[in-house]
């Protein structure tokens, strides 16, 4: 029987603790310092019939999550990004392997190191984007050789559009916000090259979906330095029209973060357009969400793959598409861990598993099985 | 000669005493508080080669108005809205005619029974719209009998359209923006019936600007009273899109009255997001402005007149379209009133004059002679 710790019990973490408690080979336990997200993921295990036990936890506190991870065999991590660099070396301290989601802003590679030494394999932003997305662009690379360009489209919309955002964020707005303030790192002629937030917006056509809106955003993290492809970038997909607000909004001054004064009061605009936006931005009870993802890579003969991903919220579980595109790579990757068939002591991208055919197989396989299905398509030969 | 006092030498005020000062019978005295407003108007003067007096004055105070309308034969008024009803009284008490562009907010007619009393002849809302649209309107009324319905479209936008609102306000923003909240009274089945505001958007064609939007506003003032036409309204023009902007700021809650708290910091909206717009919507140095208006009324039996106005900035001498033609129907008015040609005790709006053909048409002869057409076409016999 294999324990596994999940850190973290929101929207995605809950997802992960209930599908490796449906594993008879795992006991699990969830922690979150919230007493209604344990109250919501038990909810979850009940209503799935799947075992789970909880615990309540402050997992900023690195002699906490060093107490939960002794008691564990491989741990999960699905944290706001700002605890998931602590969780991180907690984890390693204590010696056990680690699987993540928690889309840290800091490098997680600067505890590879330390990951090294005590032996531990850690998998960080396993889940959809950056994830499965830094993955298949390693599976591209690697059968392109050489690959000459990789492109990312990827979003999470809600199934209805509606006036006048015809968007909902899966998690926090205030990430959303700087994603469209933060300037975008793309890479050109092999080197990194930076375009501002909301710039060189596309149209595309994705099946199932209709024509989208692609824009630049800062999302290829790892991959600009771990690929050698000379052309890579990442562009966030919006129903047509959003895109344009947003660079109406913050032209008009309604993201910045500079104080002003308005007849004595001092006030941040962002704050006071978050405050406005997030109850509009908000999904609601029975609003449906839907993940879309094209990955395209070519080479410089003109060969090229592409991978498209259409997957939408699922009503027999009441488990929104966000939740079940991230959970699920790093639950199956845990498993990998766990069971010793994935093994790479430091801290890894999931890039730098992509040369294990494997693996990969058996990732790609476990998805379709839980209906996240990657679409192959080749053109050339 | 025929002592003028205009009351007010902002961007109207300035050209109405400038107009009338290049006018050999009369001699002219511009009022204002504000130094620099009577610096520029004396600038203007001096420019234009026309003799003009300045007087620094507290337009506020009813003693200050009454002591300056004593030395003056015919008073004109051009002043923020908020201080146009006590200038009016105090200019009837005064024993004065008076021809105003104020647009007072409260119901100038209140003050009929005393400016008859005194036998003083006031004309109030001379301007463009108000202003020659309900003169053209009372015109209309009388040509075709019975008049079935009396649409006005009218808008002062700026000449080049940039992204993204294509908009800047000739006048204060904030009353722009109460515009665009204020619910809108129009008239249908001879009833006044009441619109959102922002509402009924469409398209118009205009020869000389191209696709305009137009959308309901609270504009129609005394005709909604004066006028026994079954169906009239107003709709201000914009450039295509902005309309649609300003219903997502208002949708988002950015004109908001509603005070909210912000991290501690308690703010209204509509503060906040007038602070970030005005700059945005200012008139910078040498751009230029247009005003556009289209009044049509139809008959029962289909029978149609429409007048067309298109006119631009004044490079010669630096005039603005809004001050051209807002000021000059009020100084052409002024100087029928001061001649004697037009004399009616009591406060009137213009629609009240429509039945002196002559007047009409000396006032249509003499804004031609500025530049200033209304383009007149019959459809039906």
């Amino acid at each position: 029987m294999i324990r596994a710790l999940v850190l973290g019990s929101g929207m995605v973490g809950s997802v992960m603790a209930t599908d490796l408690a449906a594993d008879r080979g795992f006991t699990v336990t969830a922690a979150d310092a919230r007493p209604e997200a344990l109250a919501r993921v038990a909810e979850r295990a009940a209503r799935l019939s799947v075992p789970l036990a909880t615990v309540q936890a402050d997992l900023s506190s690195p002699a906490e999550l060093a107490r939960l991870a002794s008691r564990a065999d491989i741990v999960l991590g699905a944290l706001s990004s700002h605890l998931g660099l602590t969780a991180l070396r907690a984890v390693i301290e204590a010696g056990k392997n680690y699987c993540d989601i928690s889309f840290m802003a800091e490098e997680a590679a600067e505890l590879d190191d330390l990951a090294r030494s005590r032996g531990v394999t850690c998998v960080v932003d396993m889940g959809v984007a950056p994830g499965m997305s830094n993955l298949l662009a390693g599976v591209a690379a690697r059968q392109l050789h050489p690959c000459q360009s990789l492109e990312i489209y990827v979003g999470g919309l809600p199934r209805e559009r509606r006036w006048p955002f015809q968007y909902k964020a899966a998690f926090s707005p205030a990430d959303v916000i700087e994603e469209y303030t933060r300037p975008a790192r793309i890479v050109e002629h092999g080197a990194v090259v930076v375009r501002p937030a909301l710039s060189e917006p596309v149209l595309i056509d994705l099946p199932g979906v209709g024509t989208l809106e692609a824009f630049n955003t800062d999302g290829l993290r790892s991959l600009a330095s771990t690929l050698k492809v000379p052309f890579m970038k990442e562009q966030t997909l919006r129903y047509p029209g959003h895109i344009e607000l947003m660079r109406i909004f913050r032209e008009t001054g309604l993201f910045s973060k500079q104080p002003i004064t308005v007849k004595g009061a001092t006030v941040i605009p962002l704050e006071l357009t978050s405050a406005l936006l997030f109850p509009e931005w908000t999904y609601g009870p029975g609003e449906e969400d839907l993940t879309v993802m094209r990955i395209t890579a070519r080479s410089a003969s003109g060969r090229s793959v592409t991978w498209d991903l259409l997957d939408v919220f699922d009503r027999p579980t009441a488990t929104t598409s966000m939740a079940r595109t991230t959970a699920f790579p790093c639950t199956i990757t845990a498993r990998e861990i766990a069971a010793g068939r994935v093994r790479r002591p430091g801290v890894a991208p999931p890039e730098l598993l992509a040369d294990d055919e494997g693996f990969v197989a058996r990732l790609m396989a476990e998805l379709k099985s839980r209906g996240v299905v990657y679409q192959e398509s080749w053109i050339g030969e």
